[in-house]
C-alpha cells in the first residue's frame, strides 16, 4: 500500500492535524509526519515533493493557514494529488487560507476540504488509496455504516426522550 | 482502467464542464457525463453513487452552482473520492457554491478545486487514478513538463520584446 | 391540526434546535424530533421527507451547520414548505450554513431564517400552520401583543430612569 | 382559496418579480400585485399588511433590494407568513438584501429565499397554501415531476451525445 | 436647542447605547431615550418619528443589530436626520446591521456611523446641532483641541520610554 | 443659509457625484464643487476643511472610491458634519470604499450614505441644514410627499395592469 | 542604481502588468520583465530570486491573480524586498489573490498594493530603490507636485464650470 | 544607517506594534516611536511626515485599526516608502483596516503587511533599508537560515515523535 504524508507547515498547527493523523492510524496507512514550511523551508518541501512518488507516498495531505501557499508548492513538484488543509490560524477565520489553498491556477490542482476540517483530509486520502486497495475499501464501508449507526442511535435517544 | 463520472446539476453549467471532460478525453480517460440535481433528481442521483464503484468508476466529479448540494448529496452514497466544482450561478460570484461544496462535516469530504475551475476537476481524477495507473502516471509527467515549457517560451518571447 | 417535525444534522446542533421545541410547545403544535444526517444517514432522511405528508406533518423544520445539505435534501422528497434554519457551526459564522440553505435553485425553495434564530423557526412553521387554523391564529396575535407589551414596558423602564 | 399578495418596494423590481407572479398565475392562485415602499409608502404598505390577513389573503410576499426592509415591515404588521424575495439591486450583489431580509430578531420571521429566486418565492407562498388546500397540492406534485422529467430528458440527451 | 431622540431597537443595545447618551449628557444636550422596536412596536415608533420634529428634537439616533430597520423606519416618518447606529448583535460581526442601515434607497437617507461607534453617533449628533448652534460649536473644538492633547501627551510618554 | 462643500477624490467620481449636485440645486442650496485628493493634494484638502465653517459652509460631502480617506481627513479638520459618500472605483464592489469611510475611530464621525448613493449624500446634507431652516425644512417634506404619491401612481398603474 | 525585476505569474497579466513596467521606465529604472509560474516553472522562480541579489536586483514585483503564491514563493529564496500585486483573475474580484499575497506569516514579508494597481506596485519600488538614490528621490518629489497639480487644474475646471 | 519611524494610531495599539520595535531593536535598527493619529493630530502626522526625510528617515511604518487612514496620510507628505500595519481593532477582524491601508490610489503606495502582522512590517522595513546596507543584508541571510534551522529542528522533532 501506498503511504501518506501529512505536511504541515507549521508545529502550531499540530493541535489540529493531530487528527488528520489519528484517522489514518484507525485505518492503519502507513503515514509520515513533517513540518515544512514554504516560505520558511521551501528547498526541503520541494525536495519531498518531487522525491515523495518514488518514495512510494500515494497522497500528500497539506495543512497550512494564512496565507497557505504549502499545498500549491507541493503540488508544483509532484503529480500526486495533493489534499489541502486551510487552517484557521489570523483573524479572518480561516477565509484567507481557504482561498490560498483552493483557488489554483489550471493545471495545479489541490485538493480542498473544510477549514479545520482534519478528519475529512484523511478520509479524503484514504478513499483516493482505496480506489485501488481492496482492504481500505471494505474500512470505509465499514466506517460509512458506523457513522449511519451513531447518527440513527442519537436519533433514537432523542425520540425517546421527546416524541415519548 | 477505472471511469470517471462527471455529474453536472444542470445543463445549463455544460459550458464550463465540457471543459472537464475535454481533458478527460485528452488523457483517454472513459468518462460518463450525467445530468443530475441533487433536488430535482435525487433518487437518480444517489442511485448513481450508490452503485458508482460495482460499475467501474473510480472517481466522481460534481459540478454544481448556488447552493451547491450534488457534491455532498453523492459522497453521501458512496466510498468513492468525489471531487466538487463549484459552479458561478449566482449573483454571489460563486462563493455560494464553494462554500456549500467544501465546508462538508466530518466523514464525508468532497474534494474541492476552484471556482469555475474545470479543467482542475479533470486533473485532479487523473492524478487520483495515476496513484496505480503507470500510463496516467507518465502522461501527468509530461503534461507538467509541456506546461513548465509553455510558461518558459512566454518568459523567452517575453524577454525578446521588453528586456532586449 | 398537522404536526411539524423539526430534523437537526447533527444532535450537537441541539442547544439551539432545542429553543425551537420550546416555541413549539408553548404553541401546543405537535412536534417530532429528530437527528437525521444529510449525509451519514441520507436514506432515513430522504424516507422520512417522502412520507412526512402522508404522516400529517405540514411543516418540516430543518437546521443544520456548515455546508447545510439537509434543509435542501428534505425539500428533494416533499411538498411541504421546508423552513431552514442555518446554525453557526464552524469558523464562518454560519454564512456558509446560510449561503447553504438559502440559495436553493428554482423549483425547490427553503424558507431561510436567521443564523442560529431557532425560535424564528417555530414561529414561521406556527405562521404557516396557523393559515388554515383560526387557534394559533389567535394564539399567535396574542403573541404579538404581548411582544408589544414587552417593548412598552422597557421603554418605560428606560424613560423613568433616564428622561426622569 | 387564500390570495397572495405580491409586494415589491420599487417598479424597477418588476423585471425579476414578474417571475413570481407567472408561477402563481400557472397554480391559478389568485394575486394581488403591489408597489409598496417600506420608506417612501410607509403607512400604505402598514394598512395593507395590517388587513392583509381579514382580506383574503393567507401569504406575503415581499420583494425589496438594498436595505431591503420591506419584508421586516410588513411582518410587523401582520402574522400571516411574509416570504422575502432580496433583489440585486446595488453594488453588492444582492448581499445587502439578504442579509437585510434574513436577519430578522426574534418573534418577527421573513421566510426568506435566493437572491433575485423570483420562482421560488411562488413556489413557497403555494407549498404553504397547499398546506390545506389538496389542489395545490396535487399541482406541486406534478410541477416536481415534470422537473424530474426535464432533467432526465437532458441527462439523456447528454448520454446520447458524449456517453455514446 | 433642539433635542436629540435615543432609539435602541432592544434594551440588550443598552450597554452600547449608553456610550452614546454619556456623550450627549457631557454636551449639555437635552436627550431622550427610547426603546422601540422597527418589528414589534412599529407603531410606537412611527408615531415618535412623525411628531419628532413638532416636539422639539433635532436629530434622532437609532442604535439596531441584525436586520437593523429602525433606522430606516424612523427615516420614512420625518425630515430630520437620523443616525444610524449598527450594532453587533449576531454571529456576523455587525455587517448585517451595517448594511441593513446604510444602503438606504434614494430619498431616505440614514447617516451611518461605525458598527458600535457608540459615542460617534453622539458626536455626530451634536455636529449637525452646532451647525446652528454656538455653544456646541465651541464645546466640540474645545473637545477636538482636548483629543488632540490626549494624543500628543500619549506620544510623549512614548518618547520618554522608546525613544530616550 | 449656510452652504453645502461637494468634495470630490477623483474628477473620475463626477459622474457620480453629479447627482448630488443636481439635487442640492433643486433645493436651491448654494453649493461649492471642488476636487481634492486626500494623497494628491492632502494640503488643499486640510485648508479647506479647516476654514469651512468660518467660510460659511454648514456640511461637507465627501465622494471617494478604494481606500476612501477624504471623509475622515476632511472630518479631522472640521466640527462641520461630514458627509461620506463611498463610490465604487474598484473591483471590489465599493466594500473597500464604504469600510474606509464609515469604521471612523471615536471622536471623528462621518455621516455614510449608501455606495454610490449620490443623492441621499444631498438629501442628507438637506436635512441637515433643515433644522434649523424652515423653508428647507417644507421643501423636504413637499419632496417626501412627491416620493409617496410617486409610488402611489406606480402602484397604480400595477394595479391596473395586473390586479384588474 | 539596482534593477527592478517584474515578474508575472502568466502572460495573460500582461494587460495589468504592462502598466508597472511603464512607471519604471518613466523613472529610467533599468527593468527585467518575466513570466514566472509559482506552480508550472517554480524550479525558475527560486532560480531567479535566489539570485537576484548578486545579479543587481534591489526589488522584485510578483503579480500574479487566484491563489497567488508567486510573491510569497519568491520572498522565501530572496532577502530582497518583494511587492506583491493582487490580480483580479477569478470570480471573486481579486479578494483570492490579495489574501493570498498580503497575508504571509511571520519572517516573510510580502509588501502588497491595491488589486490590480499596476502603478503603484512601480511607485512603491521607485521609493525602495530612493532610499538610496537621489536622482529617483527628486524624481519622485516632482511627480509628487505633478500629481499636486493635476488635481489642481481639475478642481480649478470644476470651479469654472459649476462654481462660477 | 537610516532611521525607522514607527507610527501607531492610538496607545491602543501598542501591544501588537511592539513587536515590531522588537524586530527592529534586534536588528539595531535605529527606531523612534510615536502615536500620531491621522483624525485627532492630522497636523503632528503630516508635519513628521513632510520632514521625514531630511530628518534621517528611511522608512515610515504606520500601524491603525478600523478607517486605517494613517498609511495613506502619512504617504500623502512623503517620497519615503511607507509600510501599512493593519490592526484588528474593530468587530469586523481587521478586514476593514486591511482594506483602508491596501487598497490607495494611483501614485500613492502604502505597502501593506498582514493583519497584525507586526514582526513583519518590521522586517520588510529592514529589507528595504538593506538594500542599500551590507550588515542589515548580512543580518537578514542570518536570520532566515535561522528560521530554515528552527523549521527543521520541528521536523526533526515530529520525526522523532511519529515516524519512529
Amino acid at each position: 500500500m501506498k503511504k501518506v504524508a501529512v505536511i504541515m507547515g507549521s508545529d502550531s498547527d499540530w493541535g489540529t492535524v493531530k487528527k488528520t493523523v489519528d484517522v489514518l492510524k484507525e485505518f492503519e496507512v502507513e503515514t509520515e509526519v513533517h513540518v515544512f514550511s514554504a516560505h520558511r523551508t521551501p528547498a526541503m518541501a520541494m525536495e519531498f515533493a518531487s522525491k515523495a512518488k518514488e518514495n512510494g507516498f500515494g497522497v500528500i495531505i497539506a495543512a497550512a493557514g494564512k496565507a497557505a501557499h504549502l499545498g500549491g508548492v507541493l503540488a508544483a513538484h509532484t503529480i500526486l494529488p495533493v489534499i489541502g488543509l486551510p487552517i484557521k490560524a489570523s483573524t479572518l477565520d480561516g477565509l484567507d487560507a481557504l482561498l490560498s489553498t483552493v483557488q489554483m491556477p489550471k493545471g495545479v490542482p489541490v485538493a480542498t476540504v473544510a477549514i479545520d476540517g482534519a478528519e475529512n483530509a484523511a478520509y479524503l486520502a484514504i478513499q483516493i488509496l482505496a480506489v485501488s486497495d481492496e482492504r481500505l475499501s471494505e474500512k470505509l464501508s465499514e466506517v460509512k455504516r458506523k457513522m449511519e449507526a451513531d447518527v440513527l442511535k442519537k436519533d433514537q435517544e432523542m425520540q425517546e426522550i421527546f416524541n415519548a
